[in-house]
């Protein structure tokens, strides 16, 4: 049989840095405009487009054996009065999990299930933050340095941006 | 539809304490005198018993949506020749992965397949350890301080020790 192979990635915590990067993928402001609500602040930002937050992504199989794995980096700022915040997600397998291990910031977890029950978590250094299976989930940096994370869920579970995009939260 | 609530958990890095504790489970040299070579060193050690490793498990359902996270902490240390080191473990459900993300110390983690294929990868402050489906996995602490590590893997994926206990690894 063959198996896959164990592997090791490193993340620098004074430099940020995960080590291989894996995948980078990054979200700028003109990726989530429906995202906030100031649409003068959204359109005076955008000329310069910032990056919100990016996500360092290790590349594991998307198998229910296996464990997905990334470190998130939310950036500080604002647009209008609104803090940066990742897009927010449920699961495609809605019944999977997720875990956040925050590394350095101040953030929160803002959670909804479908029924509309809401549930917001504090993010600082050393907290684990268990999202349990059916909690769609966004992260807010409410800080002024990067609220950086390191996260696990399901190797099969994926992503489901659609529903959170077209929802008004809280 | 009732939801599992969402939790947090706390790890301070410079005390190595969780908070809340949840379920800590403690390893004496009493129990794991098979898996030192030096009989005259155990006998000797065990006058003391000393903690070899503890975790601190955060109690989540045992169900394959959910993720079990705990904080290991394996202590500096030798028996006889011997560095200290975990027991050591299969999945019961032998697919299923496993995450540990160093937050102290120097340590080497040491898998093996069913095959006797080996790996060792380095354990050290930041290094994000990836324990692939069907890989025993043991820890061993190369440090003069406590390798401190947090760890994810599948709500049901168990624990199997017996193997290993009657098993020379490497």
């Amino acid at each position: 049989m063959r198996y896959f192979k164990p592997i090791n990635s490193n993340i620098d915590f004074k430099k940020i840095k995960l080590q291989p990067e894996g995948e980078v993928i990054i979200r700028k402001l003109s990726d989530m405009v429906d995202m906030y609500q100031n649409q003068e602040a959204i359109k005076e930002t955008l000329k310069e487009n910032p990056i919100i937050y990016k996500f360092y992504n290790v590349k594991i199989p998307e198998d229910k054996g296996h464990l997905q794995h990334c470190i998130s980096i939310v950036y500080p700022g604002k647009i209008g009065g609104e803090y940066y915040m990742t897009k927010g997600h449920f699961h495609k397998i809605k019944d999977t999990a997720e875990i956040y291990l925050t590394l350095k910031g101040r953030g929160k977890l803002v959670m909804q299930t479908p029924d509309n029950e809401c549930k917001i978590l504090e993010m600082k250094e050393g907290s684990i933050s268990y999202i349990p299976p059916y909690w769609a989930h966004r992260t807010i940096n409410i800080g002024k340095e990067p609220l950086i994370f390191f996260g696990v869920y399901r190797g099969d579970a994926g992503h489901n941006y659609g529903i959170i995009e077209k929802k008004v939260w809280l």
